[in-house]
C-alpha cells in the first residue's frame, strides 16, 4: 500500500542496531582523536552547492522550493555546511579547528550498487592547518576508523593523489589554471568512461590537440610513485624547482603516516583526483584490495571553500566515509556482529493477583539500570514462561501467591537454572549478582 | 552570507553533545523497557499524512514534488511511518511489539517559542496490545525518561484524558461518532481560541445549537475525577453501562500506575484530546507543573492507524517527546549539564627532531582508547604547553631529545604536577596510572 520512497532507507531494530555500531566506533574514534561533533540542518538554500561542487553534485541534487518560494535542497553532502558555519566563528575558535559529524545526506541519482538517494556519512576535517600534518592526522583517523571494525592493511588501502601535482602537470602541457578544474573532471573518469566519449568532453577544453592531450593524461595518472611523477615531469620539461618543492610536502605526509606505523595501508596513486571541484591540493580515497565496491571513504585539501562560502580565508581539509560501501565490504568479509535481543530479567506473575507487585518490581529493577520485560497481559504462566524464553531473558523473576504473600520473590538463573527466594528488598542485590555472572546462587 | 534556513538548526559541537546526551538518556530508558529502536526515511510519499492525522498536520506539512513527480514531505512525525513499516510485517513480528525512535522531523510553520520548522523526537510505541497494560507501559517509560534528566513530580505531570470518553458524551449531546474526530478537533482548540471563534467552527458541524453544546463541552473538558466525569453523564441521561465498562480500563490504568510508584506524576484532566485525528482511546500529555510551556510529549491510542495505513488490523498506542521543550525546561531548572572539552592526554615534542616519536606515541595512546591531542605544526614547546593547557589534557607525555636517544618519554600529571620519566613500553601503564585517578605517580 503505502512503501518507501525509491533510494530511501528503512531500518528495522536489526538494521538499526547495526547503523548505530557504525555511528558509535565513528564517534569513538573521533574522541580518541580529539575531534568535536558537530551537525548541520538537513536542508540548505540549493546556493550553497551550485558551483562549489561542481557539476557533479549539481546534477544530482534532491532540491526543489518551499512554500515561501526559496530554492532548497536536501544536503548532498557536509563539507559546505561545515565552511558556512564555521566561517563566520573562525576568529573565536581555536585552531585547528577538529570537527566530525554524523548524518545522512542526499543525492537524487539512479539506484545502484553502494549508492542510495539517501546514505549515511561520517564526515571528520581541519581547519587552520595548511600543512600535510593536517593530512596525517586525517589520513590517520581514516585508517584506524576503518580497522575499527575490523579491517585491516589486507581488506583496504587509502590511494594518495594530488591535485596542486596534476595542475603543475597539465600547465606543462600547456593547459591554464583556469581550465584545469574543468579538465580534472574529465581526468576523473578515466577507466570509467570509454576514451573517445573522454576525448569528446575535453575538445572544448583544450582543441583539437585533444587525444594527444589525454594520453599524456593517461600515462600521468598511472604513476604511482615520485619517482614515476619525477620522471614524467622531466619529459615535459616543466621548472623542476617547483615540484621539489612540492615533494618536500608529500615526504612531509609520508614520513608523519609512517612515523604513525601507517604506510602499509597508503598507495600513492596519480589516477585519484576526486570530482569535487573544490579540491585543490591532496587528495585521496580509501579502496577494498580487490577494488570490487566503490571507495569506502575519501577526502582531501580544499583551502578555498571557506573563503567562497564565507568570506574568511582558512586551509581546510578533511574525509567522508559512507555507511553503504562500508556495510558491503563488512559484510563481505563476515565483520558484522550479530546482535541478539535480549533483556536482562523477565518478571512473572503466576495469578492475576500478583499484577500490583509485578509491576512494582519491574520498576524497581528498570529503576537501577536493567532491561526488564514482563507480559503487559499477564498471561498464563506457561506463555510467561514462554515469553521469558523468547525475550532472552538471563534472570528470571518469579511471584506467585506465596511469595507475594511473604513480601517475597523468586530469582531464577535461566542457564544455571539455580534458583532462591529472597524478600523484595534483596532482589536486586541478587539480580545483580547473576547478571555480573557469577555461576552459582550461594 | 549563507545562513541556515529559517527555523532549521545548527548544531555547534556545545550544542551537539546536549543533544546527544537526549538521545543517549532517551536510549538508556527505552533499554530498560526492552523497547528496539527503528528508524525510517526522512522523506515520505505526501499521501502517508494526508486526512490520517487531521487538519492540523496537512496545514504544516513541508511537502513539495519531487524531480520524478512524486508528492512527497519531509516527515513531520513518526507515527504513520511505524504503522506503514510494521503492517506488513505483523504476522512475523513477536507481539506485542515495542519500538522507539529518535529522528528530526519538520513542520513547515511559523517560528514561535517551543516550535522549530525542525525538531528531534523521541517515539515510543506499542503494537499488539488492545488493552490500558499498554498505556501503564508508556506513561511509565515517558515519566521516567523525564525523570532521567533530572527532572521530579514538582517540575511536571501526565495529564490524562480519554476520547472514548468523550464520543460517548458527545453521543449523549447528540453528536454522532462520524461527527466526533471533527468536534474534539475544536474542542482541542479550548483555551487557545476565544469561545465565539469555536462556536463558529462548531456551527457547520452541530448546527444552530454550538451555542449550548460548547457551554456543556467546555463544563465536561474541565473535568479533573472519574467522579466528575459520572456526575456529568449522570445528567446527561446516557446507558451508564457502558460508561462503567469504560471506567472499569481507567481503573486498571490508574491501578497500574499506582503498582509502578506513579500516581504522583499523573492528573485526569479531560481538556485534553490531542490534534491528531488518528487517536482512538487513552490521550495523554506531559506538562511542566507551572505550565509556562508546551507540552513536553504526548500520545495515545491509536487503533485504527494500522488498518488505514497497511490494511493490517492492530491494537497500538504511543508516544512523542521532542528536545525543544525539554531543553527549554531544563535549562529553567538548571538541569542542563555543563560540558568540559578535554582530552586525556597532550603529546609535546620539544625540537622538530622528535616529531616521529611524537606521532608514533600519538598513534599508539589513541590505539588503546585514550582522546590524544598534539601540535600539528610542531610549535615551540611554549605554544605547545599552552596548547595543551587550552585542550585540558590530564596527561602530559613529553619527548625532548635526552627522551628521544634514550627511547622514553616523560609523563606528567597536569593536576599534581609530579612526573615521571619511562621507557616507551610504560608509557602507556603510566598514562593509564594517571587516569584511573590516583594522585601521585610512584
Amino acid at each position: 500500500m503505502f512503501k518507501t520512497l525509491p533510494g530511501f532507507r528503512e531500518f528495522l531494530p536489526e538494521e538499526c542496531r547495526r547503523r548505530n555500531f557504525y555511528f558509535s566506533q565513528w564517534r569513538r574514534n573521533s574522541r580518541n582523536y580529539h575531534f568535536q561533533e558537530f551537525d548541520g540542518p538537513v536542508l540548505e538554500p540549493l546556493e550553497l552547492y551550485e558551483e562549489k561542487s561542481g557539476a557533479e553534485i549539481r546534477e544530482q541534487l534532491f532540491c526543489f522550493t518551499d512554500k515561501g518560494g526559496r530554492e532548497v535542497a536536501l544536503r548532498p553532502e557536509m563539507t559546505p555546511t561545515l565552511a558556512r558555519l564555521v566561517g563566520p566563528r573562525l576568529g573565536a575558535l581555536r585552531k585547528p579547528i577538529k570537527w566530525f559529524s554524523i548524518g545522512e545526506q542526499y543525492r537524487y541519482e539512479r539506484y545502484q550498487k553502494g549508492r542510495k538517494r539517501a546514505f549515511y556519512q561520517y564526515n571528520a576535517d581541519i581547519i587552520g592547518e595548511a600543512g600535510p600534518a593536517a593530512e596525517v592526522e586525517l589520513m590517520a583517523l581514516l585508517i584506524d576508523s576503518l580497522c575499527s571494525f575490523g579491517l585491516g592493511e589486507k581488506d583496504f588501502a587509502v590511494r594518495l593523489s594530488d591535485r596542486q601535482l596534476w595542475i603543475m602537470y597539465l600547465r606543462g602541457l600547456g593547459i591554464e589554471e583556469a581550465q584545469a578544474t574543468s579538465v580534472l573532471g574529465v581526468v576523473d573518469k578515466l577507466g570509467r568512461e570509454p576514451e573517445d566519449v573522454l576525448e569528446q568532453k575535453l575538445e572544448p577544453l583544450v582543441g583539437n590537440e585533444a587525444a594527444g592531450l589525454l594520453k599524456k593524461m593517461i600515462a600521468f595518472s598511472r604513476q604511482q610513485s615520485l619517482d614515476g611523477v619525477r620522471e614524467m615531469f622531466r619529459d615535459s620539461g616543466i621548472v623542476m624547482d617547483e615540484l621539489e618543492s612540492r615533494l618536500e610536502n608529500w615526504n612531509e605526509l609520508l614520513q608523519g603516516l609512517q612515523a604513525m606505523g601507517l604506510s602499509s595501508f597508503v598507495q600513492i596513486d596519480l589516477g585519484i583526483v576526486r570530482g569535487l571541484a573544490y579540491y585543490t591540493g591532496f587528495v585521496f580515497e580509501a579502496f577494498d584490495r580487490e577494488k570490487s565496491h566503490r571507495a569506502l571513504a575519501g577526502g582531501g585539501r580544499y583551502d578555498n571553500l571557506l573563503g567562497m562560502l564565507s568570506r574568511k580565508e582558512a586551509p581546510a581539509a578533511g574525509f567522508g566515509m559512507g555507511d553503504v560501501v562500508l556495510e558491503d565490504l563488512l559484510k563481505e568479509k563476515g565483520l558484522l556482529p550479530k546482535w541478539v535481543e535480549e533483556t536482562d530479567v523477565y518478571v512473572v506473575g503466576i495469578t492475576p493477583e500478583e499484577r500490583s507487585v509485578v509491576l512494582s518490581a519491574v520498576r524497581a529493577l528498570r529503576q537501577v539500570g536493567f532491561s526488564v520485560e514482563y507480559s503487559l497481559t499477564g498471561a498464563s504462566p506457561k506463555k510467561q514462561f514462554k515469553g521469558a524464553d523468547e525475550a532472552g531473558g538471563r534472570t528470571l523473576v518469579v511471584i506467585g501467591p506465596e511469595e507475594r504473600e511473604a513480601g517475597q520473590v523468586k530469582v531464577k538463573d535461566s542457564r544455571t537454572r539455580s534458583e532462591k527466594t529472597v524478600s523484595n528488598k534483596e532482589m536486586i542485590a541478587c539480580v545483580h549478582h547473576i547478571l555480573r555472572g557469577d555461576p552459582e546462587l550461594d
